[in-house]
């Protein structure tokens, strides 16, 4: 077993129907059954595609950005009527509002549908409405390769920063499940266990929703990794008893000075690792740091719903329920992006990261 | 609204029956039904009393030690039966023993039980077996008077530390539900509370059994204390956001040197507090010290069952489950107890806390 054993999270495919016609397919492992059941589904619909997006069927930043692109595909390849050139693009243009706004804080889901109405466009003025199916179906099969490959790259970087024998703890689900394939944070797990350094990851459980303990912790026993699941709060206890050597996270967004908004919990976990003096990494493509932002304070924190953490019949006490928490850069001692690792210096501005020009990432 | 019209946890009396019989009995709050129902059921037999320790409709160290006590006084008062002195105590440290090992690990079972056998052994000595019934219940009934007594002292000394408008942050059930009454550490909030100094109260959800969510919510809600819930993992970033003043929970077992065992995930949260400055107290009985442990690493600790933490059909991943871990002294800013608070100050040994000689406790 390895991480090339995995099911790919996300796969686009032209099928041929009894009748000899051509769809194009967009197929996803179903997420929300999952780790009880892996059961890939093939969707052909545009508005089968929001609904797996809606529903978490498919989830994680990177993987619902090729998404995007991927139910634009869907439409203009099994869907759009016959008409001309401007009524054709008028039409897309509809769909891919309904589909950017599918779930209204994930950025990379506009960046993706933005990336297909794009090429599709272009096509259709150069060459007509018959080129668009096949434009849309490239863009599509060429962002989930490009996904792959960042993550790969992702993971041949982080993998050496981690000593053989390492045990590594993670938090939430940065996977293969999160991306197309292969992940970040985990993808420089399955780098360095290709390598022989992994001896065993540590997964938080991830509360209220639980992507670790449904995730991570299947993820990485399909792919043969040893693991184990802990509840969140009991990290800093693995950490004092000596068994974690680094703690691995991804991230959703990075302000230019290296503050990070990562799934809730990343925080504390951050505080501890550095209580143990444990190195504390933030694994994520490039495309996830936002240099508009000067700091952490200015990421807008999404909050959600109290029934995640208390669903009682007779009692509904006041929830606090943020979904993200911002990790300041001071607790932060690399990102691993594809480009290279890019590890704290101290700044003439005072901070500890400058990420607004990475150009000037030393490759390791 | 006030932690005064809150149910008792335990409460003993004789009850008359339609026949004339006097019948002994213990009345709980069965703590699995809550927060959707607060019953309190009566128990006048010792078997049915060692069952509602097991299954946890009580629970929390001081209320166990009061159980254990009040199961004795069952036995004696409703179930012995007719026999000689020497036949009767025989018969007596058998129940007793059962009673015991209701639960292996709360020492203050054992302690509870060994008080009420005491009791009754010493007045089946000196008057007969006809005087143990009357002396039973008076030993359960004295416990159950003392508890209380410490709690509202434990209460008096730590609302002393609380400055007016304090929002205070606890994890676990440390309140009246885990005590005869009133509670520790939640005994000191609603001490604070009738003072007017407390505004707020966060509590853990404390996975992975959720006293947090399903006890002291509930609790502080009855008792019109305002209160709000958040997993384990957010609580950093309530400190962060400057809405904690201090962190106040219970113990389980605290060291001669002060390192403390305590739920888990108060080690992450002592940390957490550590980090943002933010007071870190531990309200307990001075029954809860142990002077023959010097450092907590030598407290056992208690592991659980996988299915707390992931109960899936298909997948069985493994699981770390400790139900304790131990806050080292360091991270600790006073012991709360109802002789006194106890301060760290150096010691020649270069400990923080010296409690073997607790009659050194400067009253407050």
């Amino acid at each position: 077993m390895s991480v090339e054993d995995l099911p790919r999270t996300l796969e686009f495919a032209w099928h041929e129907g009894e009748d000899g016609d051509r769809r194009f397919g967009m197929s996803i492992i179903d997420q929300r059954l999952l780790p009880d059941e892996c059961r890939v589904v093939t969707l052909f619909g545009y508005e089968a595609a929001i609904e797996a997006i809606q529903t978490l069927a498919v989830r994680g930043a990177p993987a619902i950005g090729v998404a995007g692109a991927g139910a634009v595909a869907l439409w203009v390849c099994n869907e759009a009527p016959e008409q001309g050139p401007e009524d054709y693009l008028s039409a897309l243009r509809q769909v891919a509002g309904e589909i950017a706004s599918a779930r209204p804080t994930a950025v990379n889901l506009s960046w993706g549908v933005k990336r297909a109405v794009r090429a599709v466009t272009e096509v259709v003025s150069a060459s007509g409405v018959d080129a668009a199916a096949d434009a849309a179906a490239q863009c599509a099969m060429d962002l989930a390769a490009a996904d792959e490959a960042t993550n790969r790259a992702i993971g041949a970087n982080g993998a050496r920063l981690l000593p053989e024998g390492s045990r590594v703890l993670t938090h939430c689900n940065a996977g293969s499940l999160a991306t197309v394939f292969y992940g970040t944070a985990l993808g420089v797990i399955y780098a360095a266990h290709e390598q022989g350094r992994i001896v065993h990851v540590y997964c938080d459980e991830t509360r209220p929703v639980g992507q670790g303990v449904r995730l991570t912790a299947w993820e990485l026993t399909q792919a043969g990794i040893p693991c184990t699941v802990q509840c969140d709060d009991m990290a800093a206890m693995l950490m004092k008893q000596g068994l974690v050597d680094a703690v691995i996270v991804g991230a959703d967004r990075i302000c230019a000075n290296g503050d990070t908004a990562n799934k809730v919990g990343t925080y504390q976990l951050a505080i501890a690792a550095d209580y143990h003096r444990i190195p504390f990494y933030v694994a994520a493509p490039t495309s996830t740091i936002d240099v508009s932002l000067t700091a952490g304070s200015q990421i807008p924190i999404e909050f959600r719903g109290a029934e995640e953490v208390a669903a009682f019949q007779q009692f509904e006490p006041h929830v606090y329920n943020p979904a993200f928490d911002v990790t300041p850069a001071s607790l932060i001692n690399g990102f691993i992006t594809e480009k290279g690792v890019i590890r704290p210096i101290w700044h003439e501005d005072g901070s500890l990261f400058d990420l607004r020009d990475l150009s000037r990432i030393a490759p390791l």
